[in-house]
């Protein structure tokens, strides 16, 4: 037992490195008065969206609790708001200091790109050590608190996926809803740069690349991260009569090791003397991938005395990688498919959606066919074939696999934003070109890892959904899930319908606010006059309200949705339509996560790779079509696209928490028709 | 086994009647002379492409037919052939009868909309009536030659799905590319109206009518009729034992049923009085069901024994119809749904795309619902809580009771086209306005007919694929089909990849065979001046040539993607991973067909909605972003959406027909792995 000691030190190393870093980022110079000024804006605006955030949290988080309470136990209960404030904790942290970190970019590249990298990465780094510190503190503590009791600890776990609802759907909606409208009013119709201070909404904007891209993407990967670890807990716990107690201690250990390798990575970023901020980054993945390899094996080794538990974990860090890659292969200029979008895009916007859509479409070949390989190593390589349980325990052990180097992999994908912050911020203060320079070489890098990153979401999340499946089926004591059950196939149905449904609900979310934001701007320029001209300031707190508001209300319904959906199907018809319901959403849900992230990405870029001057560059018809693309993939791959991460987790969840009463009570429907 | 005769005789009636309506269409008046000349180049066009088609499946059929006799049996391949032919012989006769009814429709309009109709109509008769005659007809020959052993019978429904594979997806790719292309240099570049005999791709565009919606859509529901009643003889045989052989012959005798309904049905719309054409054609599908309904009702009594047989029966018609009726809802202008989209198109095209995506996703929820309720009902009240086979056996009698009236549904839905191509003919002959008053009427109503039908064609294609999917399972002795078997779980993934798959291919056959058509009109504008000015006729035939070519060309990777990856997955990874397959593949296909449909109908009524003089009216910018956005609907609703249909049954009835060799073949990967 002593072992749940290291993981809880890992834990608290990890936060005691955000102590320093944050100190470090602290200490930088924030630049001049204008600088601080517009940065501050942001930062307001980031404050004003926890703020609200949490208002909102505080009654749905006292609604569960008693739900838990009622239905199920006060140690759940317990862990559930505690998984809540730290995911609460780490968006908070990351954000905060996010909003430090952009203007301290600004202001270091001032002396070279080496320095700005720096400090953006830092940010960025501040994050992913809350992420997994927050998260493996929460675990530890709970295992030992509750004694490996992984009926009560999966009430963190629940917490984790509250949030992540919250920040990655409301942020989503946030973000785009700032972004289309910025752009719709300010690009198009008053034809003034991005970034311009004179345009209302662009601190909303800016405000939105921290509250979608850091806190949405750090949440997301916390769930994950915690989902992962809370299955493999559940499966092992099952194999721990057999196969030793240290089976359900081993994915601590293992992630752990992630901690102490992901630091590692971030030392060998951080002390890296070339300009190429991209080979810095890659250095750093790539080592704490080969620490985590090589210390995981021994780990394996020693504790468990079985290689064989250590394939499953080979197995899910490479596929992460490879799907984190393959990404870039669809979504890259440099690649045929962005030029063929573009290529679309002289005959006109039609042709441009067209082959956007059927890029989108086809790029979830390869990742379902690596998440397949994946599951079938996982469970074959593990001895599944003589012992399901065992199998399905090196499923969760690949997410887990997958998730260990989570810090550094969230550390490059939030040093974007800060990044992308920082070119804001120098464009606003109007400083020298070279400045803008460097934040956008950083940026451009950081689209890269952004598109990777997503890559890499999308992975774990179908991973960590897949795992926590079969921890709910052996909760409610299913040895098979029949898909000749009628139950079953319906429940299929429903849930492969939901992210549809999902995705409908939070793309007409992103028009509906989107459109309130374009009318606030054309009012702001309407009655004031002196905004375009430069002689006042737009009033930028209305469109930061507006953001704010629309997130939050327009995440409710989607939101109930994938909570009360599950519950609903479970009570009505049963465990094995659940199971069904989960397996659907599952499915459908990874291909539109895919699909629209890809989309998405492939558009924006096709779009860039136009304006660097083919097909008659910026201004052209093909641009102008490149820009619809542009517009449509905005929300699939900003907004519906990553809610499908959370939804198909907290799916997941909400059966595995709830699934003692679905036992208790599940089916009345099917038990009336029956009779 | 006299019944089976009887099922014999009701499908010789129906082609008796069909012979009698041929004689009788072809005694109407075709017109003046140019009007049979322009009527000529659509026939001319028709026969071109299946010609090229016929010398395609020549090729197709014997390959597959030496497949069956090399791992299989001579008697399967036989059935397989007669399949084909007859399928053949189906779309032969209709589509060749359609394009001689189009100009008699036009010439019977200077009498009145009842004549007209009523001609339109006899048109789309002859195609319902080969459909189901054919079908059945063949079906009874084998039951009565084969003795009911329904592993030989399948061969037959495999012919069918593969002819249905190159007339929908042909079909799809040859109407839209021709569709597309004719409108964006024809109405948008050269800016002549529609149907504008001055367009050389006009021709090709009015052939495409009768190759994508009369005999794409009548092998479609081909292949749904025969693939239903084959799932459900294969089911009855397995209960034949315990409930005797009237089990088996039960739904050969409902569908005997639905043929004699769907004639008296049929007279009631040609007797009709009114002016009303959309209450003529509902007045003929509503006697129709009653008719089976009581009927279907009284020999399930008399024959069965067992009333409660009758309640799939009863589901299977009321979710086809509802199903129907709901398309309505999301694709009328008359709701709110068409009117969002045509809102959102005022700020532009991008809009306008996400509104209308929404809307197609949004649009799948109730369908999925109203399946999910017909499965549950058919089979609990069946009895399948007690009896599994016979709770599928319920299953399959539901998508049997809801083709029953196919007859009826395609004479209903095949009206469209012809109505529609009677219209481009007045067009082009230049007759007086208020013929192409009356024939804009009948297309009107087509247009509701035609989404009403598309929803039935999902939904019918969906319970015959899972109808299928039960009796594969059977055929390979699984008992259960495990979700928690990492195969099963990989095979769901890949089959609900699939769709995404064929869906992005699709589209972008489309774009292609649209961009050749572009170049070809551009060309002949370029070369010959007297075109647009009227004094000399384009090169129709170079139009129609290239939409053949491409339809064909571009739908044999989707083809084989559809056949060969079931066998392959079977092949390898074994029995439960195809039967995880299907079930994902039903799965997200039937999501896509039907946010394909939506979206695809949903836009199209957006854009005819602003021509009606809202949101600025035609030449608006909401209407040019409508114009966008019907763009992008076109290969969604008419090529890649209906094309999910064939995917899911094909790659059943693949399942079905080759389960022996997969059975005793199939996992060598997975052998290899575990050795």
């Amino acid at each position: 037992m002593n072992l749940l000691y290291v993981s809880l030190i890992a834990g608290l190393i990890a936060l005691i490195v955000v102590f320093f870093l944050v100190k470090d980022i602290l200490k930088k110079n924030p630049g001049n008065k204008k600088m601080v000024e517009i940065s501050g804006y942001i930062e307001e605006g980031a404050m004003a969206f926890l703020k609200k955030e949490y208002s909102y949290l505080c009654v749905f988080i006292i609604v569960v609790a008693i739900a838990i309470l009622l239905f199920l136990n006060y140690r759940t209960a317990i862990a559930f708001v505690v998984g809540t404030l730290f995911s609460i904790t780490a968006g908070y942290i990351g954000m905060r200091i996010a909003v430090k970190s952009n203007v301290r970019t600004t202001e270091a590249a001032k002396s070279g790109i080496k320095e700005a990298l720096s400090v953006a990465f830092s940010g960025g780094t501040v994050m992913g050590l809350c992420v997994v510190g927050l998260g493996i503190t929460g675990l530890s503590i709970f295992s030992i608190a509750f004694d490996l009791n992984v009926e009560y600890i999966t009430g963190f776990g629940l917490g984790a996926s509250s949030i992540a609802l919250f920040a990655r759907v409301g942020g989503g909606i946030y973000t785009k809803a700032a972004d289309v409208g910025a752009d719709l009013v300010g690009k198009v119709e008053a034809g003034i740069p991005e970034d311009d201070p004179r345009n209302p909404a662009v601190i909303a904007d800016n405000v939105g690349d921290n509250v979608g891209d850091v806190a949405g993407m750090g949440a997301d990967l916390f769930e994950s991260y915690v989902g992962s670890i809370i299955s493999a807990l559940t499966l092992g716990t099952a194999l721990a009569s057999t196969l030793g107690k240290e089976i359900v201690i081993f994915p601590l250990v293992l992630s752990s090791i992630g901690i102490i390798a992901s630091l590692i990575g971030i030392i060998f970023v951080k002390g890296y003397k070339g300009d190429n901020p991209q080979k810095a980054l890659n250095l750093g993945s790539t080592i704490s991938g080969v620490i985590v390899l090589i210390a995981g094996f021994i780990a394996c080794k020693y504790l468990v005395g079985n290689y064989k538990i250590f394939l499953p974990v080979i197995a899910g860090l490479l596929v992460g990688l490879i799907i984190g890659k393959i990404t870039e292969y669809y979504t890259s200029a440099d690649y045929k498919y962005v030029k063929f979008i573009a290529n679309e895009s002289e005959t006109g916007p039609a042709t441009n959606i067209i082959a956007g859509l059927s890029v989108g479409m086809r790029s979830t070949v390869i990742p379902i066919l690596l998440i397949a390989i994946g599951i079938i190593i996982s469970f074959f390589a593990i001895g599944g074939s003589r012992d399901t349980a065992l199998g399905l325990y090196g499923i969760s052990l690949a997410a887990v696999g997958m998730l260990s180097t989570t810090a550094i992999t969230v550390a490059v994908d939030a040093y974007g934003p800060i990044a992308d912050n920082a070119g804001g911020i120098a464009e606003m203060c109007e400083l020298d070109e070279s400045i803008r320079e460097i934040t956008d070489k950083l940026d451009s890098v950081g689209n890269t890892t952004a598109a990777i990153g997503k890559g890499f979401a999308i992975g774990s999340a179908a991973l960590t959904a897949l795992a926590l499946f079969a921890s709910y089926s052996q909760i409610v004591k299913l040895e098979t899930i029949n898909l000749l059950n009628p139950l079953t196939l319906v429940g299929i149905f429903i849930g492969g319908m939901l992210p549809f449904l999902f995705g409908a609900l939070t793309m007409e979310s992103v028009g509906k606010a989107a459109t309130q934001m374009v009318e606030e701007v054309r009012r702001q320029f309407k009655e004031n006059d002196g905004i375009l001209k430069g002689t006042q300031k737009p009033d930028y707190s209305k469109c930061v309200a507006i953001s704010t508001n629309a997130a939050l209300k327009e995440m409710i319904i989607p939101g109930l949705l994938a909570i009360l959906v599950p519950l609903l199907v479970g009570i009505l018809l049963g465990t094995e339509a659940l199971a069904g319901l989960i397996g659907g959403g599952v499915v459908t849900g990874v291909m539109l996560a895919i699909m629209m992230a890809n989309a998405g990405g492939a558009w924006d870029n096709a779009k860039k790779y136009i304006e660097s001057g083919v097909h008659g560059g910026k201004g052209s018809d093909a641009h102008k079509a490149g820009v619809v693309g542009d517009t449509v993939g905005d929300p699939f791959k900003d907004t519906s696209g990553p809610s499908m991460n959370i939804l198909i987790k907290l799916m997941t969840i909400v059966s595995v928490v709830f699934a003692p009463v679905i036992l208790k009570y599940g089916g009345v429907l099917i038990d009336l028709f029956i009779k």
